[in-house]
């Protein structure tokens, strides 16, 4: 059994970081596959990385080992944690990243014994002192009963929730992709699958009619709006970029009436 | 034996696409090797993405099966495809993007039966719900015939050839690297090698004389062409930017006399 | 046993060099664990990817084959060597992007048994037609004394040392990395840790008083300096980049007054 790591973090790709942390986990869990998700979240943006597991992990094989270290509180007393859930176990500081695989079920750690981390361990440095040699510890079946203690008040982030009124619902453009697509905190589940007029939708000052199944069947240039891969109301440009011709952000607001 | 599966998108490395495609295709063929050419096409650029599979495919092992997700048109009629040839099997949307590997011995299938795709698919990430699933299928021994119908009118890309005339050929630049080398489309093939007097190339205002066989020929700053090691005529700045000192794009036309 | 093998280029990751060169490592070392640290050496920086070296290599399993390509004289006379230590191999061209593994009891060889190269080398990709066929040689257990002959001349960088005088030391940056943290060449060997007094740091005209043990000590915004996780004394800004608000780049000097 090869087990899978997968690596989430904002340390980017020019720096040697996401390389040693691997050279760390081969050591000691030899036949590890390692899996980036991405080393480009912003700079301690907690949130995009937290977003970020959750759109990803359940696309993983079960007993997945996902390491997500975004952590601009590295040295200070904040804990590192492990998450155990039904499918995977989560590892990273306790800053909220592990937010969206806090279920009931889930089973919270916090990671204690220092025989799991390497020797003298950095205060500046975890992905490669901490976190790396205890996901290959849990990557070779340690239990995490044996590498700390049970808590039960992990960090949980709070994330803008829509505003759902009779008439209209209230959100905000939560990520955007590469190619300038706008998404939304607005999920399928919000909309009335038995409403048969067109939705409208207004962002900034423009107003979009109708939900698309795809993005073909605008001309290239046009925007619409459909409900995307990850089940989120997303605002897009055909062949071109969303944010740049609505001149949208993160934290921008729309508004769907029915 | 490790079946080798590499990708080649347009979607970055900074969203989590590439990654959860990595682990759809874990779950399906635990044993694959993914290899990343490049997830930085440009945007639904398929003509850059046809041209960096026809460079990269020869230099992996026999069998490995190479997957292309530049997919403009995803979630309409257009087709899922897979190519066999001699030494590979090639899977992507039949927008061209396979059109280097279309040689005569090759047969082309449509990837119809959906049981080799994820449940439900999405209308707009066909890389994680076709093509990541149908890559894993192939490497893991499933025939191309069990998964598809075979066609015969698959999508080809015409790419702009070079004009040979008597005393000049007249070609255009078709790529641009990293390090600002101007790539062409006139091959080694088309320069006479019993020609004793060293060629002249135009291109924009700047004239260049003779071939050098080596960067280092000449001296940092100087501009100078050769052959590269794709067996391409391409115009380089030694220790420099060539794209940047000739202000040159994609689709600069340059002129070899003889 | 799969070997690890590292790679550490200044290729970029949008071109498709690093994903040809993996290509060509499969095919001859099927079994080998490929690990990038770093595409993103400027173009041409020796010095750079020197350094880069130097800080990754130790975290690797024990033999593990590390192939630096950062080659502005690829094609020239310029030798490909390999140099062995007591852990590990390490491949590229002798311009000193090795001069980090240079110790005593490094045995250094000259690659010349071009059957250990691809066929007819081009004279501007070595990374694909004579290294990573060399490195993947190396990783199934080829001596080096097979594929070359030893020499005692490598060519060695010399780095700029710290001037160190009765009550300052004088050094310079020497990195930054992606956060904008200033990372110096001066090492925590340099400090004398029975002092009791706060060092001051002087750099451009800020002065920053005393050492931190880790980011979060300073307020978000604050400038501090600590001894990073490599020993060196970094300057950085606590939630912000130190390299922008300080206006400082790779060579700014900076003194230490105890």
């Amino acid at each position: 059994m090869r087990a899978v790591i997968t690596l989430t973090t904002d340390f980017g790709l020019a720096d040697p970081f996401a390389g040693v942390m691997k050279g760390v986990i081969l050591n000691l869990a030899p036949k590890a596959q390692i899996i980036d998700i991405t080393h480009q979240i912003e700079p301690q943006n907690i949130r995009q990385a937290a977003l970020t597991l959750e759109s990803a992990h359940s696309y993983f094989p079960k007993n997945t080992v996902h390491l997500v270290v975004v952590d601009p509180g590295v040295g200070s007393e904040r804990r590192p944690i492990a998450v155990k859930t039904r499918t995977a176990t989560f590892l990273g500081p306790d800053n909220g990243v592990l937010t969206s695989v806090m279920a009931p079920s889930s089973r919270v750690y916090e990671l204690t014994k220092t025989k799991y981390f390497l020797e003298s361990p950095s205060s500046t440095f975890h992905g490669r002192d901490v976190f790396a040699p205890a996901a290959a510890w849990v990557a070779v079946g340690t239990p995490l009963s044996r590498m700390g203690r049970k808590i039960d008040d992990p960090h949980i982030l709070k994330f803008p929730q829509p505003a759902v009124h009779e008439n209209t619902i209230t959100g905000e453009i939560i990520s955007i992709d590469r190619f300038g697509n706008l998404i939304s905190n607005i999920t399928s589940e919000l909309l009335d699958p038995s409403q048969t007029e067109p939705l409208t939708l207004l962002i900034g000052r423009h107003r979009i009619r109708g939900l698309k199944a795809h993005y073909s069947q605008l001309k290239p240039g046009e925007v619409g709006c459909l409900i995307n891969s990850w089940g989120r109301l997303e605002v897009f440009c055909r062949e071109g970029n969303a944010k740049n011709k609505l001149k949208c952000r993160v934290g921008t607001s729309l508004t769907i009436k029915k």
